[in-house]
């Protein structure tokens, strides 16, 4: 194979993901020279003393103007934007990429925005993350063994889908491709609505005037619970907006099965209950070994 | 301060919780020898092999009839036997404790089965865990900085709860005292309901014909809010069975913080959902910094 070469890079947005990506091709000596741009001063000040960008961009437009490949990492909300502002400086053969965590929304922005040049954007989401976020978290490992879910335009070239596809892969991802409605509804039911759940039941928790008391008492089960309600929350605003159509459907098949076990508990039904609680440990036992041995 | 000096020790139940028990008063060499007793001869073995134990009883009657503290670790619907058959071997100053999730249904069924003996148990409740279970999973250092609960009752001598205090704390972990129906309503909310929550979800996407799928892209987030998932369906069976009152009240409460969720999500209101994830994030955050600055 010969090596990947993706010469200059735009990250924007240098947060977890963006930030983290950009470790990852450095690492894996697959790009050249990489520019960054972001709304915190300090946070692109931090990015560059780590060494995650060598570069700070003014702007986004003057990011893309001469990139090869343009990775947009903001917040869901800042898209269409951010495809707007980068329209017009964007070379021929440049490649445009994101890291959303819903498709169909980052194409339509896309979509609206770019016009022709839509073949020249390749939608992606890598399935990682952190409840930590900002460049200083940023780590070159993040995508090791993580799939990447790319959910190509029929716009798209073959070569800009596999360039892509490459990219990710030097970053140690397993890289699938999927429908971009398929790809939303999928995440929106593991990824989006456990977040929607963690935060609920936080919020739900530090509300009551016992607060403190349940929070003293809270062991480890809690806190593996709810680590994702420690994510960022502008972040996951976007994605629930976004995604709020997929996150509702799950919302109301989660209240219906909530509703079939608390009938079990008010009757006492423990054989029916241990039933659930072994089927549920099983499934989740099996996947977690599936998981282990992808990753070895 | 003298030395803690527990005798000889039967761990009725030799599982994670009783095991780990046992490890962490052998290190400590706050007693003297270990009896175990438990249903599954294999697991026996494996607690003999280990040093989790030093003896092996035939049956509950013969491990309490020469101990002076006697643990009762066993799934909950066998405390009422396991109390049943200590009652009449037990010595005169011998202490029962358990370390059962919920405490007035222990409590119900010592009192029941010990009679005047009652003033002998003394009730309480490891804050620890892990998704797995067996003596193979013991560790000594499972409550280091966990907290333990004691619900004393009114028949308890003072000294008889100093020692059960003074063991727990011999294993490194932090004691307080609790009314029973507090215990078992603050542990119902964040504990117990949680365990509910996580075991739902993922029999929800099993049951689905997707499910290959929707596992296939589940990724870090998933997998800690479901850890508890793996958890002793046995165990969470009879928990969730006793404690079914508390827990069928939080899933009440919870339904209603759900149906609001829906509501902002349905009207796409970002302001308000970001607001909601933020004050979350910052309740579980200040609450993991709290964790930390306990432990150091």
């Amino acid at each position: 194979m010969s090596r990947l070469d993706l010469g200059r890079v735009a990250v924007i947005g240098v947060g977890l993901i963006g930030g983290s990506f950009a470790l990852a091709l450095k690492a894996a000596k697959a790009c050249g020279e990489v520019v960054g741009v972001g709304r915190d001063p300090r946070n692109m000040r931090t990015a560059l003393e780590l060494g995650v960008i060598d570069r700070i961009a003014k702007d986004p437009a003057e990011a893309a103007s001469d990139a090869q490949l343009i990775v947009i990492a903001t917040p869901m909300a800042q898209f269409e934007a951010t495809f707007a502002a980068i329209a017009s400086p964007l070379a021929r053969n440049a490649i445009i990429t994101d890291v959303g965590s819903t498709k169909r929304d980052a194409i339509r922005a896309a979509r609206k925005a770019l016009g022709a040049k839509i073949s020249q954007y390749v939608p992606a989401h890598p399935i990682a993350g952190a409840e930590r976020s900002g460049a200083a978290a940023a780590n070159a490992n993040l995508f090791r063994d993580r799939r990447v879910v790319l959910t190509p335009l029929a716009e798209n070239s073959a070569s800009d889908v596999d360039i892509v596809t490459a990219a990710w892969q030097s970053c140690g991802a397993r890289v699938a491709r999927m429908q971009p409605e398929a790809h939303d509804a999928v995440l929106g039911a593991v990824s989006h609505f456990p977040h929607v759940l963690a935060y609920a039941l936080v919020h739900e928790f530090a509300m009551r005037d016992n607060a403190a008391e349940l929070f003293g008492f809270a062991g480890g089960g809690f806190k593996d619970f709810t680590r994702i309600a420690s994510s960022h929350p502008e972040m996951w605003r976007d994605i629930c907006v976004v995604n709020r159509e997929a996150i509702v459907a799950e919302l109301d098949r989660y209240a219906a099965k909530l509703d079939s076990v608390r009938s079990l508990l008010a009757a006492g039904d423990g054989p029916a209950l241990e039933r659930l609680f072994a089927e549920a440990k099983s499934a989740r036992d099996q996947w977690i070994g599936a998981k282990r041995t992808d990753a070895a």
